[in-house]
């Protein structure tokens, strides 16, 4: 499989600029030539780039794929009501068929917003890993790992199995990561477990941290520690750890991780529909931490979009600081590309000869690009995900001109409001 | 003319509530009836409702619609460079011409993103009339009055030959309000004008309130007063007010005007794009103002879409009160439809008979909307401006399946762009 494509611009996440009319060349699953007049002959296939615009496809660092069934479903309250009230006893009923397409209505949802690679904490992690396989993306699949109710061990159990089966499948578009859910759903030597099964795989880690004041609350009555404090001393931040929310990181904190392996992912639709707060993310990238930016689930977001998430995610941190130069567009491109990417080990997040090919191609003839002022700023604080017209994955064409070619986004549509309806009658 | 939504769902938003599978018919430019199984055969246009949701069209209470052109052109700067050194240089450019082929622009995003009315300050108010004609919507426009600079007088000869040639222009569709810019732009005595030309038209009022906190120490120090307290003192509030921004309202400020006949128009995505801060929008909500809200202008904003407006001040403010369950989703689509329609004086803002027939129509088959938990929730928080299928204004269909029917938006495009290449070459 090859695709040309011919006299495009595309965006320079690195050199932070836009670079006009190139010939991009995509062979199997990589960017092999970047150039002028590359020959067009022998290619499968070729997409003209007049008006258009290639970026790198976004990662989006933190998701539930499977919480689809619960969009919309539990709005306006307070965590605790949500939590007890709505949604722990709609999970208590799902099903691992509501999850496979739970999780494939999600993929539609970030297919759909330019979204090449999804961090997914959740559970039934084998059909989340063959939706991810069937979709074309990419999928780091976390299986939440809990032990405060019991049934730590069988968790820890599952994703040993995961690993062994579906780590590195689908071309190695699919990795298997172990995932301590949070410190107050973990006891500490299950923590240390967890890390432990980490080092032996060699892997990432990924846990929520911090992301309500509760939280740091109750971890500084407990342990005597803040949260991050907590996890570095028991060994956490000696792995290389993607960390949802960190909303309420505090000075010292970033201090402490700033020169680690840290990838903080940033949430701003969640954080702020769930009340938790505002992450400091002008504070987290000038220590230089390579912030990521996710959704989260649909149950707190309540969509998957990730160009409404890069456009929440810049303009709420200047009116924050108080200042309208902090975290400017490019830097949320750049959570949404190369950082995101680095914190999820794939190769990719930028346009580059050698890289992984992923990547989104927008309709620059969109009013939101119109006029062309500054490309840069339109995709953060413009653009609608409804400009974005194809996406690449891995080498492969998955959506054309908004349509979705692996999956059956109207199938999967049906079979969602079909699956909710048995289930809230269960 | 008349149009028939037949066997439709639509929100009642007064009820907070949907109401399913009902006929609406709408005759001339008003609802004249909803009821069950009404005659089809005499109706010009039948739209059939399944799957679909009325909603009352939306409201952009503050906007700059001749922006357009500054769309991505001075991001990610502080407020005083963003004006003195890009937007008031381009601005002194600007034609006649240029700030039609620019309101159309908006009005294009508006129509897309289901909006029946605008209130919009800017110059060239008679260009803005004939666009607003031409598009089928309702505009409510005020010629930004200031006398710092001079030309104040000629500026009130200007709003006042506008009344006498605009005002009720396109069958009632456009108002002309008299509109000082701000306190900061217009001297005490100049305000008091406008404000006595207001009454002479029996108008309301239209001023940029309380936007940036240098605003109130200013006024502070030349009035000892806040900028609410010292538009009061000189009989603002005897008038009915439309406030844009009032980012900076106080907890005493709201009390002075809770009883008033006062509109704040809340611009969440500006206010947070520059610095200016949060609008304690729960506040003012518990102390019975009722609120309105706008995009304001693609120079800060950078867009138009009324959907991502409704979306961004919902969350936000639940982030700032600490607490998910203030300012809920039904508060803010009452900010978008009767709040709206309320202070811009048309009797619309919900389907009702009897209500002028601003309708837009949502595809429940989105994404989006599945599975259909709760449609009041989704308007909020996962629609996208791309599930309104249809836009009816006046009575008129002026939206069809996406395709405006009364603009040529495609024409508009190219417009802008020339002319943005060639003032930029002035």
């Amino acid at each position: 499989m090859s695709i040309l494509l011919k006299n495009i611009s595309y965006l320079d996440i690195k050199k932070e600029c836009i670079v006009e009319n190139k010939d991009i060349l995509i062979e199997d699953n990589k960017i092999v030539k970047i150039g002028e007049d590359l020959e067009d002959l022998t290619v499968d296939n070729v997409i003209y780039g007049n008006n258009k615009l290639a970026v790198p496809a976004y990662v989006n660092s933190h998701s539930h794929l499977g919480m689809t069934m619960m969009r919309n479903y539990a709005d306006d309250l307070d965590l605790n009501t949500w939590l007890n009230e709505k949604i722990w006893p709609f999970e208590a009923k799902l099903t691992d068929e509501d999850i496979y397409w739970a999780s494939l209505g999600s993929i539609v949802e970030n297919i759909k917003s330019g979204t090449s690679t999804v961090c997914d904490m959740y559970y039934s992690m084998d059909k989340v890993s063959e939706a991810i396989k069937k979709s074309g993306i990419r999928g780091v699949l976390t299986r939440g790992l809990m032990d405060i109710n019991g049934g730590g061990e069988e968790r820890l159990e599952e994703t040993r199995e995961l690993y062994k089966n579906y780590h590195n499948y689908a071309n190695g578009r699919v990795k298997i990561v172990p995932a301590p859910h949070a410190i107050y759903t973990c006891s500490t030597d299950y923590l240390k477990e967890i890390i432990n099964m980490s080092k032996e795989f060699d892997s990432v880690i990924n846990i929520h941290i911090s992301e309500t004041i509760k939280e740091i609350e109750d971890c500084k009555e407990t342990n005597n520690m803040t949260p991050v404090e907590y996890l570095n001393s028991i060994g956490l931040f000696d792995l290389k750890v993607i960390g949802a929310h960190c909303t309420h990181i505090t000075d010292e904190e970033i201090e402490l991780v700033k020169n680690k392996n840290f990838y903080p992912v940033y949430n701003p639709s969640s954080n702020l529909k769930l009340a938790s707060g505002f992450t400091p993310i002008d504070k987290l990238l000038k220590a230089g931490i390579k912030v990521a930016i996710g959704t989260d689930g649909s149950s707190s977001n309540n969509n998957q979009n990730m160009v409404e998430e890069i456009h929440i995610g810049s303009i709420v941190n200047k009116a924050v600081e108080l200042n309208a130069e902090v975290v400017p567009a490019v830097e949320v491109l750049k959570m949404a590309t190369v950082n995101g990417a680095e914190a999820m080990g794939f190769d990719a997040g930028s346009i580059e000869e050698g890289k992984l090919a992923d990547i989104q191609i927008y309709d620059l003839n969109s009013m939101n690009f119109t006029p062309n002022n500054n490309l840069i700023s339109a995709l953060c604080y413009s653009a609608s995900s409804n400009d974005i017209l194809d996406l690449i994955v891995d080498g492969n064409l998955i959506m054309k001109n908004r349509e979705i070619l692996t999956i059956d986004e109207e199938y999967i549509k049906y079979k969602i409001n079909k699956l909710t309806k048995e289930l809230i009658n269960r």
